[in-house]
């Protein structure tokens, strides 16, 4: 199969390019002693999780109770962090019987999400490992404090059912200095009250080739690299020849000689931007902007003339890879431009 | 059931306000001789369409075959308008296919498009009614002039299989005036080519109640009215109490007394902005902001102290309620506080 056979809008993934980028980074962890737990949201496909396990990963990371369920149904994923906050008790027993099938752990940042995963673990067969999220910057979840980390780790230490696992962050990016700092100062304390920091877990992708700058960590969390997108690029992450996901799609309008409509829109690319302007990347003309996107037509502008014709199909760098991976039920999966297949994207819309 | 058994995060549609909506837009189309064709990219929802219909909708417009073939397979559509440029041999047997089972049309802004449908059409046992768009100042698709609607026109009056149809134009919001100028000319040109403008199709929320500001048109497609979201809240087009679609979240951290994180990111709200600040409205906290999004995460700033509980559930107003609507497989239907159940999204992610 070639491009002409595949349906458009349409996500391709390039194999060679995402197998090419997982073993770079995994040789990059290897290289400095750091273990590497990827986070499949990117891909939300339990073949590819295998593959990053076999090239050496130590398990993965999801970031809800039903995306590691998905994930475990359908593939080998021997360790799963679950870096989330999980509430609710039906929840919570969804999580315990997961345990039985997966080694498991979770993070908390609060008393109360504590107190929840005590109550359903406290009479299971073994405890579950959780680690204390840390806001070390980034100023999402995380308790605020090296002292409040301390805190909390006692808590869950305390906590029947539980055991106390280590530390876990989402830095800022650029921000290896002062997350080391905080987390070394944490490190210090809790260990000061009798209890071991397994785990330091750390992670994103923008600052993945300055994960050994932080030794502290043990573990790093890394979703978009195998993929890699638009924004990883613009950071100087990566090249566009590094990125495995694009987006096919088909010129359906070209009303002046500067403009063009895709039929790629919003219900494809998203409109996530992440600091960039436009709405993607057309592969091979860099003259081209996607300025405006609705649900299903992408507005195409150009420096000077457009230079596409309507039943021209066009292959896109998505802003954020991720986002683009969660809507659509299938991806083709190809190699060059050899169209192999189809599969279905076995974590979409997993978000409880 | 009450939002206490529901698992979040979750879409909630009130049947309750979506019923009201429909019915009094429809009640304004019909006192002004207008008739209305709803989108159903809003709700993807098969038994809302039908309820539309019986209150008086003449039919319904989808975007893309893949929709009106997932709404035609689940309910009695009656007579479909797909809104696109139609691509693909493959794709134009389908809408053929399609024909045999309920009223349709399509519209054309190019001859590429026109020459494809009646390559499918042209053996078949009765012709599509085509519509040419006309791009009357949204600068999206559409031919540019009136002149170029006068030649596309009769192009497909002559094309075998197909039958010219009328107009159809997303016009610009606040456009009535100049798309009124444009559409006029255009339908004098085309009349004087001998041939007939049964339809004039025009369309868009934000304008809605300013529709019979165009006499010349004799339909009107129209989405967003049945849920209502944050962006025409804001446009004055409706109030929050009008807003039929709400995400359900739960407060998952408050890592310090002004900020909260909820369980809805972007794979539930979207990133979609429409103009606005923040990521939706969360009823009843005018003074709360939800000021970013990652993937599975929503922050939330307040002017002053937050406020909010880890566990507690908040419901928001999205920007916007289409690309909600598309995000999760199936939606919890409510009136009132009181869940009545849930139900797939029928033409959820029907892109092609």
């Amino acid at each position: 199969m070639s491009y002409d056979d595949v349906e458009t809008p349409a996500v391709l993934i390039d194999l060679d390019i995402a197998e090419k980028n997982v073993q770079v980074f995994q040789e990059y962890c290897d290289s400095h002693a750091l273990l590497l737990r990827p986070h499949i949201k990117t891909h939300k496909l339990p073949f590819l999780a295998e593959y990053q396990i076999a090239q050496g990963a130590i398990g993965i990371t999801c970031q809800k109770v039903s995306e590691a369920e998905a994930m475990v149904a359908a593939g080998d994923m021997r360790d799963i962090l679950i870096s989330y906050n999980i509430l609710g008790k039906e929840r919570v027993e969804r999580l315990r019987q997961l345990s039985q099938k997966v080694t498991i752990s979770v993070t908390a940042d609060n008393t109360f999400v504590v107190q929840g995963l005590s109550a359903g673990f406290k009479d299971n067969n073994k405890p579950l490992p959780v680690l204390v999220e840390c806001n070390t910057g980034a100023d999402r979840c995380g308790v605020a404090t090296p002292e409040e980390a301390a805190t909390l780790a006692e808590i869950i230490a305390k906590s029947s059912g539980l055991e106390f696992a280590g530390l876990m962050t989402y830095p800022p990016v650029g921000g290896a200095n002062t997350t080391h700092e905080w987390l070394s100062l944490a490190k210090t304390l809790i260990e000061q009250k009798g209890l071991e920091v397994k785990v330091i877990s750390s992670g994103g992708s923008p600052d993945m080739w300055l994960a050994h700058e932080m030794p502290l960590a043990t573990e790093y969390r890394i979703g978009t690299y195998i993929y890699n997108d638009r924004s990883l690029v613009m950071r100087g992450t990566c090249e566009f020849t590094d990125c495995a996901l694009t987006v096919l799609a088909t010129v359906v309008s070209v009303p002046n000689k500067n403009r063009a409509v895709i039929d790629a829109g919003s219900k494809v690319l998203t409109s996530d931007l992440l600091g960039l302007k436009g709405h993607g990347y057309v592969l091979d003309r860099p003259d081209l902007t996607i300025d405006q996107l609705s649900e299903e037509h992408g507005r195409i502008v150009g420096n000077g003339e457009i230079n596409l014709s309507v039943g021209e199909k066009i292959q896109i760098v998505p802003n954020h890879a991720c986002v683009v991976s969660n809507m659509l039920d299938e991806v083709n999966l190809k190699r060059g431009t050899k169209i192999e297949g189809t599969c279905l994207v076995t974590a979409r819309g997993k978000v409880w």
